[in-house]
């Protein structure tokens, strides 16, 4: 942590009617949590949902902040990784909170990764049809993504994310210090989703990533404005589309080539999915350049940035055997279900000026990740 | 069936806005399911889910009119009663649901009791975060009551539908001829629940239902009538108050006791919740009139209509061992939090006349139930 801690909290709104809830970024937000819970939901109890690492490096700075101020809490630990998003641990989780007897009126906080903010969020839609919960996220990719939006659930055989509910959370509490001991490549994959926001339709954003970068990763003040920046374009799409009906699809960018990616490395440690994200950006970039829709300058100045902050960005960068296209084809078949022939793509014009595009050919995205594999 | 079928469908309308739908009551509504399905539901495929019994009693009428519609379904079958409302029952349904690969647009079919309703409705509700869904009730109870309302999901093992969500069906088709394979034990039940909404502010209804009983159980026109009036009854209470914060309280009125009585009998067949409510709406009759809030008439009235129905109306019938007072006791301060050492209670100043009452004293209950019970 550099010496002058920036003390200030930034706030973005969201402003969704009785559901309306503010996202806090800023130092000290666990420390400083028991006060504000305090205040925002006198005389309610906590049951508090982590994983196995996240209780060890933030948990107790959690419980100590709520015990300080007298708030009684109880916590539910599952074991850390995208296993845990399952029925099972979800029953674990749901076992958890009903036996410390929360009421519909208590709350349930989520603390950790995207694992635990949709399984946790998730629990708190369903305990008693419905419980108030706080989001605590703990990575960069939570802070950025998974915490805002109100998805919330868990994977099924037959999936990823199969199974869930739209769930607002009351409260966001994205604590900068949280980040301090979040695994370096965690962080990387997290900021491929910021630079996801400049690409989508924010040329601006992109470009004063591309000056803040260092800062950014080294924990200076630029931090909490990229992660208030991605919060507030992730809110901005949401808003226009809760239900995810129609622009929120362009938050997929890079996620069709990146979730195909994923799934022939057996969402392993192989590849995390912010950096099938970085891979996917690129490849959406490379691929609408092909086609004669975007300058092929703006794939490589990506590229740049994105190698820059350690992320990979070429299919071949990905360890182990050589992946085999097929399945990939397979994977966006299933992901994009095509329609009449034709699949369904985030394409782009250039840097911040993706779009929909419904008639895409899969010959040709064939034959593109043939060369792209080779 | 009588002679000469009413072919006539009544309707009750649920103005929910965005969520309005409509409860259709009449014969042979499954057999036009088909082509009601195919016009509401242009394209849709349907995952049908049912338990053991009502799949040998019922599902063949469903499968051939969807056949004969041309419409395409699935099946999932778990085991009949209240067991099936568990998580593991739950992961079979999704299970079914996910790998017959229903796509968010397509549609659940809850063909069965409330079990049914409750389970597959909720697993609609968490399908793809959110699949719509019809509600075909074929018990009695699930026609007047459960089918009505949105309130879906399952048991744990601290409690009955403690895991759950508020999600509304897209239509419900309560099909008089499914009754026809209903045990009449179900049925008397069920009526137990009709006979509430006249309790609780239709005193006019009660009257009616005391001179069209015979008529109602012999499955004469007085049934749709009766199903139809109790439908519209839940309906206004469910509108009054979606989510349960007031009048809907009064849905409970017999259930605390009830409760108490099905809890300390394990949720078994000694009692069914329908005669548990018969017994509890009976118990809070003579329970105002000990605390001269209403005639005790009343309570003699009531007991000869239920009695009348094939329903047990004291606590001594229950088969099997006497039950303790203190178990119940238990149940009731669970059920309904002590708030300053008083209990909340749906009383009564007499038929048509019910309230919620918040002061109420535990000792006057116990020693009322000490009575009942000797
Ligand atoms: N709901 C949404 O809108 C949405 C959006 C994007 C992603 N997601 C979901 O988010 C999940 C990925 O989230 P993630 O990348 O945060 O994964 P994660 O929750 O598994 O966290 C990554 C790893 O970092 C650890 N960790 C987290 N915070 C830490 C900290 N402060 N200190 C030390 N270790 C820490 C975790 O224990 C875990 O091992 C996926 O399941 C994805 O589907 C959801
Ligand atoms: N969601 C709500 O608002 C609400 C309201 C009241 C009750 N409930 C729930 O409803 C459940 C009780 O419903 P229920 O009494 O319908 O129980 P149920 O679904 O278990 O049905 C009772 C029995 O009758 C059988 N059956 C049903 N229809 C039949 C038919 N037409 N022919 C032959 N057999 C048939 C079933 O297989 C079962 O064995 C409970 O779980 C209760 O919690 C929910
Ligand atoms: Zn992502
Ligand atoms: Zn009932």
């Amino acid at each position: 942590m550099p010496d002058e801690v920036d003390r200030s909290v930034r706030t973005v709104h969201v402003p969704l009617g009785e559901r309306a809830y503010d996202i806090l970024i800023g130092h000290g937000l666990i420390e400083s949590a028991g006060e504000r819970l305090a205040q925002a939901f006198p005389g309610r109890r906590f049951g508090i949902v982590t994983d196995m690492e996240v209780a060890q490096a933030q948990l107790p700075r959690l419980t100590s902040a709520l015990q300080a101020a007298g708030i009684g809490h109880e916590v539910v630990v599952v074991p850390a990784g995208e296993a845990s998003k399952s029925l099972d641990r979800l029953g674990d989780v749901l076992d958890g909170l009903l036996s410390a007897r929360l009421e519909r009126g208590d709350l349930v906080v989520a603390l950790g990764g995207g694992v635990i903010g949709d399984l946790a969020g998730f629990a708190a839609a369903i305990t008693r049809r419905g419980m108030d919960f706080v989001q605590m996220p703990t990575s960069l990719l939570a802070q950025v993504d998974s915490s805002v939006g109100g998805k919330t659930g868990i994977n099924a055989p037959q999936g990823k994310n199969l199974i869930g509910a739209f769930h607002q959370p009351r409260l966001v509490l994205a604590d900068l210090d949280a980040l301090e001991t979040l695994p370096p490549r965690q962080f990387a994959a997290g900021y491929a989703e910021i630079v996801k926001y400049g690409l989508i339709d924010d040329e601006g954003f992109f470009f004063w990533l591309e000056e803040n970068r260092a800062n950014i990763f080294s924990g200076g003040p630029a931090r909490a404005e990229a992660i208030a920046r991605a919060c507030a374009a992730k809110t901005r799409f949401v808003l226009a589309d809760e239900k995810e009906t129609g622009v929120r699809a362009l938050l997929n960018l890079g996620h069709t080539f990146g979730h195909a990616l994923e799934k022939v490395t057996g969402y392993s440690d192989r590849l995390l999915h912010g950096e099938g994200v970085a891979i996917g950006m690129v490849l959406a970039h490379r691929f609408s350049a092909r086609l004669g829709l975007a300058p092929s300058q703006d794939g490589v100045r990506i590229t740049r940035h994105l190698e820059a902050a350690g992320l990979p960005t070429e299919i071949g960068q990905i360890a182990g055997d050589k992946l085999p296209v097929e399945p990939m084809m397979d994977a966006i078949a299933q992901d994009k279900k095509v329609v009449r022939g034709k699949l369904t793509f985030i394409l782009t014009r250039g840097i911040g000026q993706a779009f929909v595009e419904r008639n895409v050919d899969p010959e040709a995205v064939r034959a593109f990740l043939e060369e792209m594999s080779a």
